[in-house]
């Protein structure tokens, strides 16, 4: 137990990606997950048929109870509002208008409790024109420019390639949930608070948005792993004898320990390089000598001396060696543990850390349904008999 | 005034875009916070003399004060000292080591003031063996694998276009500093948390770790704009007359609204299609096919079409198009503003919505220092002689 969510509880309604990983920062913090899942589990979990979808699925959905329901039927649908009676908060991400077909929208739910905090999610929000587009982590790339931006220049637009406009919309789905908490504190009203992905991933183009502002031209450059506003000079990734190397040179003391780094010291009072005015000028020129620095070494050997002469810089690693990065697994971010379903895993804790304390839930993803029992006995204090006649009409 | 974080002061050291947009959203959110920038202003206000980070720092600013504050004298980490006495919260987003070295660090802070949350970030963590490796959001996106699954195969590693490093780990670090106060407000005691962006970005990559997990082999595979993991088609981005159109075939009665959408129903029971094992057997085919399909139309057309026979799809959009979006400034997300040092641009709101409300400061960002008297004077009660002097020593 502890941390600092602990006593909280969460009925959690959500699937996939984006609110199941606000879900599981709450249950990293200790509360009370509950996860309300349809009768033949959410799509995530019925995706574990494939291997690849079990790490995502174990890792995001750790510390969570698993109540199966079927919200479809009038009894599911009681059981779902009498729950969310005792609970302090929602957590949705069905499309707009969901909830309230099946009943259990926020007004009916904050009216029975106005201490609970309803949360909800979608692609463009519940209100606006495009409130009913289908919305899922590629087509809110497409939509909110994100692949209009990645890429290389001259060749067609792509995505990023994590799920940024899914993870990005829960962890602020989380922080909006926590602030209408903090608010109940002084309160003693929850609310109903809300996220779109849209709105979620706008900022993070600030760059980008800002050359627009900018520029004349509404048209986005792709610039590959050129800095955004080809303002900086060397600023690419490079290749080594083993893969490639990020480099990024910020001002001209960068230029001159770069220079240093790979022996080049002859070149630090060359006119056509000696200022970040110069470098950009001649960027293709500069890319090809800096690349032909790297090229004969190792990304190790490249990554030791720059670090040792201070460039910032970072080998471009493949995800086979972040899971096993000794890191990530030093700091207790990463860890191997048994999953009883999946196996040898590794699993992964909340990045937010209090007080230096490692959050990672010690209960693994559990089977559907799972808890469904015990919940229900002990939120709403059904008997053996009741829970029979559930299971019978098929309600859990 | 109002908003659920009213009546909270924070203490904001933060620079360029990881900690601004966490202090950003706790300033639209209704907090009082107080911008303290070395004696030259932050890093990206100095940016500013280039028009294309106008428009990033007007918006990650506003709402917030500005006292200029040289940290290196006595005098300067005095006042940084007696002000977080007074605050509820102070936010560093500085290299680890440096706050301790300015006689700041959370340890000299929190022994003065228990009831202070204090919250850092930084590339690797305050812990373990990359704590000192330079981390920007480029070399972060290397290091974090970000970089290896994105672009198409074949070809180079690309960076995603957003800085999306810095802005995951700007609402973790939001979320974190909620979460502290909401345990403060039972406990009385407030405490230290901490982001790590490698940590941050971790979840994101869930997809493709996934598949790592799932395979043997330890090397991460570029897909371009197709699925992961080659086991959706159609799911790619696909040409139109006038740019691209994404297109996510999930299971196969999206196929046949697919058809239907371009009059090609004369395939539905095609045995080279009709099961989505079918097409992803045959994705070259299909993506062809399908391409056919869309390029002749504009991307509008396409979208209204694939809309209509309900198909998961998007229009991909560049940043002009995004700023200007009538769906994002009828919901208040954006809208035209007149800022006083920059002109008329496009202001944007916090994504958290609370009970419906659009939540977009109302001050814009302001000049460096321009609170600086009015902070010392109500926090400190510093009087006008004081303040000159502090002026006259260059501390403020």
């Amino acid at each position: 137990m502890g941390g600092p969510l602990s006593g909280l509880v969460v009925l959690d309604l959500t699937q996939i990606y984006n609110g199941p990983y606000c879900t599981f920062l709450m249950a990293a913090a200790g509360a009370d997950v509950i996860k309300v899942e349809p009768p033949g589990g959410e799509h995530l979990r019925k995706r574990t048929v494939a291997a690849a979808s079990r790490l995502p699925y174990a890792n995001l959905n750790a510390g969570k109870r698993s109540l199966r329901l079927d919200l479809r039927q009038d009894a599911g649908r009681d059981i779902l509002l009498r729950l969310a009676d005792k609970a302090d908060v929602l957590v949705e991400n069905f499309a707009p208008g969901v909830t309230e077909r099946l009943g259990i929208g926020a007004g009916v739910v904050r009216a029975r409790n106005p201490r609970i905090v309803y949360a909800s999610s979608s692609g463009y929000g519940s209100e606006g024109p495009y409130r009913d587009y289908p919305a899922m982590d590629l087509t809110v790339q497409a939509m909110s420019g994100i692949m209009s931006v990645t890429g290389f220049p001259g060749q067609p637009p792509v995505k990023a390639g994590p799920a940024v406009c899914d993870f990005m919309t829960g962890i602020h789905l989380y922080g909006a949930i926590v602030t209408a908490l903090l608010e109940r504190a002084r309160t003693g009203q929850g609310g109903h608070v809300e996220v779109a992905m849209m709105d979620a991933c706008y900022f993070s183009l600030a760059s980008n948005l800002g050359m627009v502002h900018a520029g004349s031209s509404s048209e986005t450059t792709r610039t590959g792993n050129r800095h955004g506003g080809l303002s900086l000079c060397p600023y690419n990734v490079y290749p080594s004898a083993d893969g490639y190397i990020a480099i990024i040179v910020n001002n001209d003391s960068h230029w001159r320990q770069l220079l240093a780094a790979f022996g080049q010291e002859r070149l630090a009072e060359d006119p056509r390089y000696r200022t970040n005015a110069d470098r950009v000028r001649n960027m293709d020129e500069v890319d090809e000598l800096v690349g032909s620095w790297t090229r004969p070494h190792t990304r190790t050997e490249c990554f030791e001396r720059l670090v040792r002469h201070r460039v910032p810089s970072a080998p471009v690693r493949d995800l086979g060696e972040v899971m096993l990065d000794p890191h990530l697994h030093a700091r207790g971010m990463l860890a191997w543990s048994e999953h009883p379903e999946y196996g040898r895993l590794v699993a992964a804790a909340s990045p937010l850390r209090f007080d230096g304390a490692v959050s990672r839930p010690e209960r693994p993803s559990v089977a559907l349904g799972a808890d469904g029992a015990s919940v229900l006995a002990e939120k709403l204090g059904l008997s053996e008999c009741e829970l029979a006649t559930l299971a019978n009409d098929k309600v859990i």
